[in-house]
């Protein structure tokens, strides 16, 4: 079942369309760069996500019976607008960074060029469906970079922003790293482990904590993972959990498969659970922890000693609480005019709202003899690199950082998603799309991975985009 | 088309239900409790919502072929089990606080009483949803308070939490006061009126930003706005506005609706922008404003002396940013076995976190001579109050804290949703609900609207309700 969200448009999108359609503008090819100014908790890099969402998307829309009565009866569309929509079909190219890849601010991680009027209506569902997956799947992925090997769960669903953002949530930590996640209908749409045991209403069904343990562990033999914390997690909880391990699960030749505290001091708690595991002989026996997580409080965590397998993840992780925004703009760069490309750019008080002009590419320079990643170069989209010969490089603002690049590899970051308004790439799968993510991450050098204050990544512009963009904010040939 | 979001449950309902249907629990009924423990921003009270959507949903539940052949594959679920999944139908009682309610914490926005699987089954579809659109409708009525009469847009789309983040954030901010939408489909869906004008694009279309006011004038006689911080908004932007009114709009005896401001500092540029259109005789056309807005920041521009009539108010709003998780929780409150109700409580290590237990109901007090709200009383649900007598209430961990209330009328604050699993509940147009809520904020005090450490209203519990979480609280009869 296909939802239709075509609507799902800023409003301004269609009275500009309209307009454009009067101004005999709707057959100017123009260009759109869907790209971002920062990286969320001040992090070193984001994960590209949502694409696969976005082709959905374009391949599905089509505006209905229903959508063409409401514009009518605004009084202010034109019949051609709305002849416009109801033959609307995409007809244009899309570029695009794939899924799991590391992203900078200002690299074009979408580009659109079509006949302008089509680019106005893309512009809303792109922005949201990118910012939201890609937000969720940065902070997964620093949340599963501060667990150190540990396991990370999503168990945000029920605080997400309603059910699309638990379910593509859900995708977006996947990539971003999770091995499983709590809401079921993720786990079965994205074929994701759904992971999840008992609530403490479980417990308080039963006449005691001890019967409560008992009926899951008889229930669940091969997947008895029981929570401690409903009443005194050191006192009776694990006690508890260790009396029906012996009870129910020995006798059976099976082993339990971990404990889970929800509440209380975890460094703490989890130290003394193993000690009490341990000396019952439930070595192997998992400790998984919960509440208000986040890597900020999991690298904590971990300093402090906390003897915990396994994180389960929820508001902090689904709602990117400590950043709740990805900042992700969509913007006019170019617009071809009789076959000439007329470069764009939005000049603006404020340094960093201007825009970079022309229709681009994108590079990044992969050491050959270390395998990391020295630098990304943002190019016209024709420009090629002679990754064969050394590369001199320049801060785009303060061009007198220089930097050569010697033995290097030249890796083209966009792949061309759409053609002539055909799909012509093969979406991955999300197993592919995790294992593109460790390989992008891995690339990154440790400073970049680095919470606080990270080493910023060189993303520069090439000599000739550069040139052009300089042109544009001096016209008269000088800084002012 | 209705979506079928069954699925979107937390896998451990589904492993609790399994088991309960295992040991012969199925009939148990039980009571369940929504309610949340904080308000969002520190602020005085949140607005209830969402109760619409949780409605339609349980309406809807049922599980189709492809999720049983889920469960089926995972090996784990009995027959019984599926055979209740394939059967699913909502047989059970639901009360809750209508939309557009002045809600505090600890109150039960909502109440499931039903056989214990069902509720299993509801819980996190119903927090998502509540937790969504209660987080919003509270953050744009913030927004809207700061704003002292001018009027609030929602411009959120794009950085809303996915596709249901925009939709349903927008009604949410409908609740909330804000006076209209960017988001076509929001617009549509719940007839909200649909805003919006042109984007910087629409400027850059153009040879030059007089030609694109031009062209955007003699479209929209009626309904000219137009944006001027494209190049530079008071040495350009506003002057070619003028122009163009004074050029296309004026020799057709039309009015210009305003002007736009997106970026650089809105307090200097609105008074700037506001002198340069009453000098030139458009005193009368409107101001509006957006870029980072909040309640934070409409309130200081207001202090400083702003002309601004309208903000649009995009990401702050549509993810709540300061504060992006609303934490409702949903907890076993009783369950009733052989008739009689067992009261249930959740006892733990952290003092927000104990429950109140038994399946209750609220009264509001309000004063018969202010028409002001002056505290709140949680009570078991067959008590009543004679609000023709004064009443004692007391602070539930400091009882010595009373407080004699005279001359009030005592308003019950739940309805009946559903009954036997039948709906027979009129749910309220979104008119009727913004009307309620507009009187519901009315009857706050000014001191707990207050942004900064508002003055903390008084939710109590009756005597009856605390002698019994007393009991379950100190079993030995003392307090340690």
């Amino acid at each position: 079942m296909k939802r239709n969200l075509s609507m799902l448009t800023d409003f301004y999108e269609f009275t500009m369309v309209n307009g454009l359609l009067e101004e005999g503008k709707e057959d100017i090819i123009a260009t759109f760069d869907l790209y971002f100014r920062t990286v969320p908790d001040q992090g070193g890099f984001a994960i590209a996500a949502g694409l696969e969402q976005v082709v959905e998307y374009i391949e599905n829309l089509h505006f209905d019976k229903s959508d063409i009565e409401y514009f009518r009866s605004l009084n202010i569309f034109d019949e051609k607008f709305i002849s416009f929509l109801e033959d609307f079909e995409f007809t244009g190219d899309v570029w695009a960074i794939p899924e799991g890849s590391v992203v900078f601010p200002n690299e074009p991680l979408i580009t659109v060029k079509a006949p302008s009027i089509q680019c106005f209506i893309l512009e809303t569902m792109m922005l949201l469906t990118v910012n939201h997956q890609t937000l969720i799947a940065t902070k997964a992925n620093r949340i599963v970079r501060a667990a150190k090997g540990r396991k990370i769960i999503d168990f945000g669903a029920r605080r997400a922003h309603n059910a699309d953002a638990a379910n593509f949530g859900a995708r977006a930590s996947f990539i971003g790293g999770v091995v499983g996640t709590s809401n079921t209908l993720a786990a079965k749409e994205f074929n994701i482990p759904a992971l999840g045991t008992m609530a403490h209403s479980w417990i308080m069904m039963f006449d005691s904590e001890y019967d409560a343990f008992k009926a899951y562990a008889k229930k669940y033999l091969d997947s008895t993972v029981l929570l401690v914390d409903t009443y005194n997690t050191l006192r009776q909880g694990i006690p508890n959990a260790i009396k029906v391990f012996d009870e129910v699960l020995k006798p059976m030749g099976k082993r339990p498969v971990g404990i889970r505290l929800d509440s209380g001091d975890l460094a703490f708690l989890s130290k003394e659970a193993r000690k009490m595991l341990d000396a019952a002989g439930y070595e192997d026996v998992e400790i998984s922890a919960s509440s208000g997580l986040d890597e900020f409080i999991i690298r904590e965590l971990i300093d402090q000693g906390a003897k915990i397998d396994t994180f389960g993840v929820g508001e902090r992780l689904m709602t990117s609480k400590s950043n709740p925004v990805f900042g992700g703009v969509y913007k006019l760069v170019s617009v071809e005019i009789d076959g000439e490309e007329i470069p764009k750019m939005k000049i603006s008080e404020n340094v960093a709202k201007i825009t970079t002009p022309c229709f681009k590419n994108l590079y990044r320079f992969v050491d050959r003899e270390t395998g990391k990643a020295k630098a990304d170069l943002i190019t016209l989209h024709e420009e090629t690199i002679d990754d064969s010969k050394e590369l001199e490089i320049f801060h785009p603002t303060y061009t007198w950082k220089r930097k050569t690049l010697k033995n290097f590899k030249a890796v083209p970051m966009m792949k061309q998603i759409f053609k002539d308004g055909e799909l012509i790439y093969d979406l991955p799968s999300l197993e592919e799309i995790i294992k593109y993510r460790e390989e992008q991450v891995d690339e990154m050098w440790e400073e970049v991975k680095r919470f606080d204050r990270p080493h910023q990544y060189i993303v520069d512009l090439s000599h000739d985009l550069w040139s052009i963009k300089h042109e544009l904010l001096y016209p008269n040939g000088k800084e002012e």
